[in-house]
């Protein structure tokens, strides 16, 4: 019985055996990366959403879905330091939603976020499916020849970054298992984190700085969690890293949220409610912002090409092959990858 | 309640409303076509494929359902007259699924497939399904720049023909349906009708062939069944067509299973049986062959190119924008698109 994880490496295996010069990356990044022309590199992933696995339509709307859908896509090529171009799109849809308006809605919020960063629709697909709900969105984007931005670059002594901030979708996750719903107009901190995990914004123009101006070393989009996601940069990267928790930018609805709980269950300040909640921002995926690397020498050109994008210094990569350190002010712990995996 | 064929044109026409210089052919054809570099165009399509629905796990094998998630693909990629190259596969597995050997030889069927054609599997995605399998199959191929073979360049005159024979698939369908099995060795022509619908055999070589002597002047696979797709040339290039019944080449194995039947009820010969016999052929989908047309003056060219492969003439492009005439010895009749379509 095979993790997710290990079938990928056989797949990864497997497709080396049949090498092709156009193919500059293929299976093991957020995307692939192929010749286009002299100047240009072609990025392209796909995503597989599933109805009650991936979301549940008693939780969202289907403009939603269509944003997600486009959304999470457009975040692994942002996290190639790639411009998205176009994307095609495969739905299967039960006959009984066929028949409601879901599709035209689910479209339009596809084509909302599709217009924002300019990205064709070209092809795509329409199936029926028994019950459930399955879409498959493929993008592809755009990147200087041999610039794409991959796991594998990260050096020792780098410095590790992450955009916005961490959390908030696994929070929004965790609303919506308790029977938050999504309320028209209404603007409090469960609102904010429930649309913070039903319509992630994916990072494109920060990805798409950094590929530009060849900042980062290495890059990922925070999809699984913090943990994970740097765990897949350091066995790419055959590196270690050390993450300073204090450092970590938290979700201010986030602290709101967890700030309520506590004054609810009247609980006691406990000694160890810091980790606690870090653990939303260390394990809780979905975020979808972008986890990179630069040489230290370039942070203060980072903070000019950035400066009107939030993003943090967390943390420094090490010689420590594949072990991630968490240091708070008290001890310096071993990460464990904790993020989702479907198996 | 919108049916298919028009939720893709509305797609297409909302799709054309952010024009982009890269993209040469958009939503409605077997394939995108993008501009590559100076000399080439990359051609792209996707496919989903879902149990229960496209395929039944008691009626096939693991392998066969990776042999036909690619076929189905490069079938699409062969209709544009371009030559495959990579290929993405998204798939959604039930746990108990991915717990024996599905996977393993569902990827097996697929690549076995892929290295006959030389395609490399570039990325894709895992994800869990509550009960059934999905399979999103995407390739993309290779084309001298301008010239992929669309739908849209029949011309009045032009002679309209198809690859190998027809009607196999849709009979094996039926066999399928009616609780006939796979049997490994066996050889007689229930078999052979079962393969030809669970194993289809992409027309790569001859997509190629058309596509690199700019030989074709419309193209498209026979997925849905000739009556629809020959619809599709027609609508596509504003013309209409005439069939002649006798030319069209039926499945040896087909004539064979008709004939069993007709015995095994000890029907009398009817009048109109060969107008029911022929119904596999006009309106039986997902045979996979090639339906092209080129100008009459290069038929001897075609002859000459094709002289390795099986091919039949079986009709002429008309002024009668979008009205097919079905011609057989006895009368004229109009044939109405009558193949799958899934809403």
């Amino acid at each position: 019985m095979t993790s997710e994880f290990e079938f990928i490496t056989n797949l990864k295996n497997k497709s080396a055996k049949f090498p092709q010069p156009a193919i500059r990356v293929g299976i093991g990044d957020d995307c692939a990366v192929l010749a286009k022309d002299g100047k240009t590199d072609l990025v392209v992933t796909t995503d597989l959403l599933v109805e009650d696995v991936d979301f549940r339509l008693e939780w969202t709307k289907p403009e939603f879905i269509g944003h997600k859908a486009l959304a999470i896509s457009l975040s692994d090529v942002a996290a190639m330091g790639a411009k998205p171009v176009w994307a095609m799109l495969s739905i299967g849809i039960p006959e009984k939603i066929w028949k409601t308006n879901f599709v035209d809605k689910f479209y339009g919020g596809w084509f909302a976020l599709a217009k924002r960063f300019d990205v064709a629709l070209i092809g795509g697909d329409v199936s029926k499916t028994p019950d459930k709900i399955v879409i498959d969105s493929i993008v592809a984007g755009s990147v200087q020849k041999g610039k794409a931005v991959l796991r594998s670059g990260a050096k020792v002594g780098d410095l590790i970054f992450v955009t916005g901030n961490l959390g908030g979708a696994a929070a929004g996750l965790e609303l919506l298992e308790k029977g938050e719903k999504i309320k028209k107009g209404a603007k409090n901190f469960i609102q904010k984190l429930l649309l913070r995990q039903l319509t992630p914004n994916p990072q494109i123009e920060i990805g798409q700085i950094l590929g530009e101006k060849i900042l980062a070393t290495a890059m990922i989009d925070l999809s699984d969690g913090l943990s994970s996601d740097l765990a897949h940069i350091c066995r790419a990267s055959r590196v270690g890293a050390k993450i300073f928790a204090d450092k970590i930018p938290f979700d201010e609805n986030l602290r709101k949220f967890l700030t309520q709980r506590r004054k609810d269950a009247k609980a006691q300040r406990k000694e160890n409610h810091f980790l606690e909640d870090l653990d939303y921002a260390l394990n809780g995926g979905e975020d979808f912002e972008l986890l990179f690397t630069i040489n230290s020498k370039k942070k203060f050109r980072l903070e000019k090409e950035l400066k009107n994008f939030p993003f943090s210094c967390v943390g420094e990569i090490t010689a420590n092959a594949e072990i991630i350190e968490l240091i708070t002010n008290k001890e310096t712990t071993i990460l464990e990858p904790k993020g989702f995996r479907h198996f």
